[in-house]
């Protein structure tokens, strides 16, 4: 049913893609660290499951698209956080979504929202299904006959190229890859490069509020939104190609955000940019991670905008092959399509040596030299960023490893302002690892580093390894994740940060975190614009509020 | 009642400002190249105005901050458009506020909040009241048994600075030059510098999406928005404070650009900046808009950031001194409290002169180095910059001598992408001039400059002078008056443009406007949304959209 190369159904990224040797040595050598078990739970097989039958009946103008395959269905339940991989090797799935479909325009999917109006479906709208949060669970609360994912993979065109603009109009379901392509040979890029990027679509970025890999200047997918499609239970929302506007609060903030509980986004204006071909960077030691943060602040209050300000402490370091676990690493680099940035390098430098940072100057002035031509990029490809980049793909693919050996590997990211920072970073290792301690019985790693940072406050992106079960126990593991990742939660959001800088919010991420965090009067305005443009609540519920049950408050009130 | 000085009730600014000799002669010339009056409607005195009594009666508890004199309930009647400045030279305002309140604290707010809600008021937030589009009019439709203008100037003051994340807490009806002064012992500005500046207040900023000066980067007050706290009438609606976030739609742009619609806004966390310490710019000619325009949207996608792009058509060019009228003008200009300017205005020339601009080269060295001394900042206030800000904030004023003289003068604005810049500037040019011969039988003027550049397009901001009255008839002039707004709105909105880049949306700009341009689900979901927060519909009604008639729909339906 699916076009797509097949993918790992129970774990990240690809069926077919393995760890290198040298990732599994370093793996190997982090379970023994860490703590997990001797043996490893074996990967599951797809007949290994027991489904319930799908419930309900395709309707018929659109049966060609449903699918209830044990593998698209299996492949829909869940996303592909910590949590998600625990329990597909358990083998036990007990709520599928009961059809997966997948429309191939947008008249079909209206015809999907008619039929699920009658027949009292849930549609879970899935992109990529790279969810960390659960954002894409079929097993949804609420009286409903049935639950149908369905699947915008052949949403996947780029339609429009507005080169004096430099502006694209992109299908909703078009995944990373897919529209760099189609952007390639006008020389542009959207340059958003989330962590998922493979895997994920311009629609889910747009739905959860995702982050980019720079870190600096457009962290987050809408400011590149120019105008957004979204097709809701209650019709077609689309607004306007601009540049800026003041016209009444933003309609596509309200949709950017939404994860799927307002409707469809099939396509979407996005500001493109030109693709680099000036580049700088250097690689920053700190013997002291104040001084670090001193550096990264003056550096994001400067207005020079790297396109990567990105500080590691000692710990994530070295566990990033960087450090020796005693300095702090600043990996500082600059991008432009436009001019040399000698000046912008030259002035961090300045501010990073007022701060104590200390760098190969050398490489730093090659960085700069080597820059226009073809053989510079494949260079770049193969220094510092781009291993870093590397690392960064392939990092997802280790839980694939970890997990079945009894490791919990998991992250949690946020943002805070610069005068709170240094009493949340250790307010945060602390109770973080108070709770691996508690509920693993040792301790864990929890170390550090800054996606993302803006001139009051970085976003700071932590991952914690912990001993999960060393006897193949996942029920026992489930169980200490959940109560680590609730004390994250709660720890983050009382110590005044926000519960995910660019992950969202999903299911994981309410309790102890967003039903705290954001003001109650707000999600309740939410839930009243919500109800106005699905009045049955059938779009994920679950994510972000609670969904009203069905009947209880009737629809469309507001526009009648 | 007011602690404020004195403001002209009938015009803009202050009523002891008067006009420069060399500005009169100007204005003088104006008038009599556009055809108005030979003699001026003489301006009104408050005595020549019989107001309605007041209806109700303040809530005892608050009595001693509500006024109802003459003076108050004119100042509050309307807000400072063209229309309102004809209206009042008309001596005839039908219905004011019934009273003007002057609360002192959330207390008090809440009080008339509640008092608001048995009474039956509407209520009308008020911070400076130089609205151009309608915003803070007092005759609102719907059966409210009495208005009342809550004026926000006891909400002045700075209460926090957190100078390490360059942040302040500052309240809803600080003024921009109190604002300013509080922040400037630290060194801080929040450099946002709306042509109403002096007038205007951070929370009518925010309720507008309001501009500022600057022209990339942070164009709008919302770019410096950390947390907004708004008490609306269901209850106090407050977000965290966080350097960026992912948690689902953002609180805050629900408020930015509600217009008063929800509440009032009675503090914000704002993103401030240390003050410019080096400058740089150039004042650069082109013998054709055509090339003009190219050279502003290489710029706006060279990622330089200026601190000022803008371009003068040549009408516009010649109206401000600074063109012959066959040359187009660039004010370039950039600031950075961090670092010398030399690579950011040598690579801005370098595309200039790429598309046949042509500057004085000494003048712009010389803005080079003469950056660092306060002798510099003096010097700047003096050159072309500071002529230029000295005309932008001395220009509302012309009205006062215009109007009464029987010419239109009058402003709006948009913003509107690259690929369709040309057709727009002539589409418009052609339906506004038209409307302007139809409506007065003689040709205007119509000139444009770009206030903000981003990279996807400009924000073009239109000036108009036509033929009002040669004889004093002030009806007529606003009859004339309103079908040229009428025909700027449909030409603007119908050739794909916003109704507003930053001026708001009001009552002048929904016909033909914002009722089109806006999405009729994103409407009726903000609707929904206003529902929870305003149940009554009691805060600023007829605004952005159709309240709905009292105790038609209920309230609070969604949080029972």
């Amino acid at each position: 049913m699916a076009h797509r190369r097949e993918l790992l159904f129970w774990g990240w990224g690809y069926a077919d893609q393995h760890l290198l040797p040298q990732e599994e040595t370093l793996l190997r050598e982090l379970v023994s660290t860490v703590g997990g078990g001797a043996t490893a739970v074996t990967a599951p097989r797809l007949d290994e499951f027991a489904l319930p039958a799908p419930r309900g009946k395709p309707p018929a103008a659109l049966a060609g698209l449903f699918s209830s395959s044990v593998y698209d269905r299996l492949t829909h339940a869940y996303g592909k956080s910590f949590a998600d991989g625990v329990r597909m090797l358990q083998r036990a799935v007990a709520r599928p979504p009961d059809w997966v479909v997948f429309p191939k325009n947008e008249d079909q999917l209206e015809m999907l929202l008619e039929w699920a109006d009658i027949s009292g479906a849930a549609l879970i709208p899935f992109g990529g299904g790279t969810s960390v949060c659960g954002g894409v669970e079929s097993a949804v609360e609420g009286d409903y006959s049935l639950v149908v994912s369905v699947d915008l993979q052949y949403f996947n065109r780029v339609l429009e190229v507005d080169p004096v603009s430099r502006a694209a109009l992109i299908e909703g379901g078009a995944l990373g890859p897919e529209l760099e392509t189609a952007l390639r040979p006008h020389n542009l890029t959207l340059r958003h490069f989330p962590q998922s990027f493979q895997f994920s679509t311009l629609g889910g970025w747009i739905a959860t509020r995702a982050g980019g890999h720079y870190a600096t200047q457009y962290t987050h997918i809408e400011d590149f939104v120019e105008s957004i499609r979204t097709l809701t239970p209650s019709g077609l929302m689309e607004s306007r190609r601009l540049p800026g506007s003041g016209a009444g609060p933003s309609p596509d903030r309200l949709v950017v955000g939404s994860e799927g509980t307002l409707g469809f986004i099939t396509r979407a204006w996005l500001r493109v940019q030109d693709r680099p071909r000036f580049r700088a960077s250097a690689s920053i030691r700190f013997g002291d991670m104040a001084a670090a943060c001193a550096a990264v602040r003056a550096i994001s209050q400067a207005a020079l905008f790297p396109s990567n300000c990105r500080l590691l402490d000692p710990l994530e370091a070295m566990l990033n092959g960087v450090g020796d676990g005693r300095n702090a690493v600043l990996v500082l680099a600059f991008e432009s399509a436009d001019h040399p940035l000698d000046a912008w390098l030259a002035r961090a430098l300045e501010l990073v040596a007022d701060h104590g940072g200390r760098w190969d100057a050398d490489a730093a002035e090659r960085s700069l030299h080597s820059s226009e031509t073809d053989q510079n990029q494949a260079q770049h490809r193969q220094g510092t960023a781009g291993a870093w980049r590397n690392q960064f793909l392939r990092a997802p693919y280790y839980r694939n490893y970890l997990t079945p050996r009894g490791v919990i590997a998991d992250t949690f990211e946020t943002a805070i302002t610069w005068d709170r920072f240094d009493n949340f970073y250790t307010g945060i290792k602390d109770a973080v690892s108070r709770a691996i301690r508690r509920e693993t019985g040792v301790d864990g790693m929890l170390s550090c580093r800054f996606t993302h940072v803006y001139p009051d406050g970085p976003a700071p992106y932590f991952t914690f390894y912990a001993r999960g079960t060393d006897s193949g126990d996942m029920p026992a593991m489930l169980s200490r994740w959940r109560q680590i990742k609730l004390a994250a939660n709660t720890a983050v959001t009382e110590l005044g940060g926000t519960i995910t800088h660019h992950h969202a919010v999903g299911r994981d991420h309410r309790p102890g975190g967003y039903d705290q965090q954001a003001p109650a009067l707000f999600r309740a305005a939410f839930a009243g614009a919500r109800e106005v443009l699905d009045p049955r609540g059938m779009m994920n519920p679950g994510v972000l509020i609670d969904t009203p049950a069905r009947g209880a408050t009737g629809g469309g009130i507001l526009l009648s």
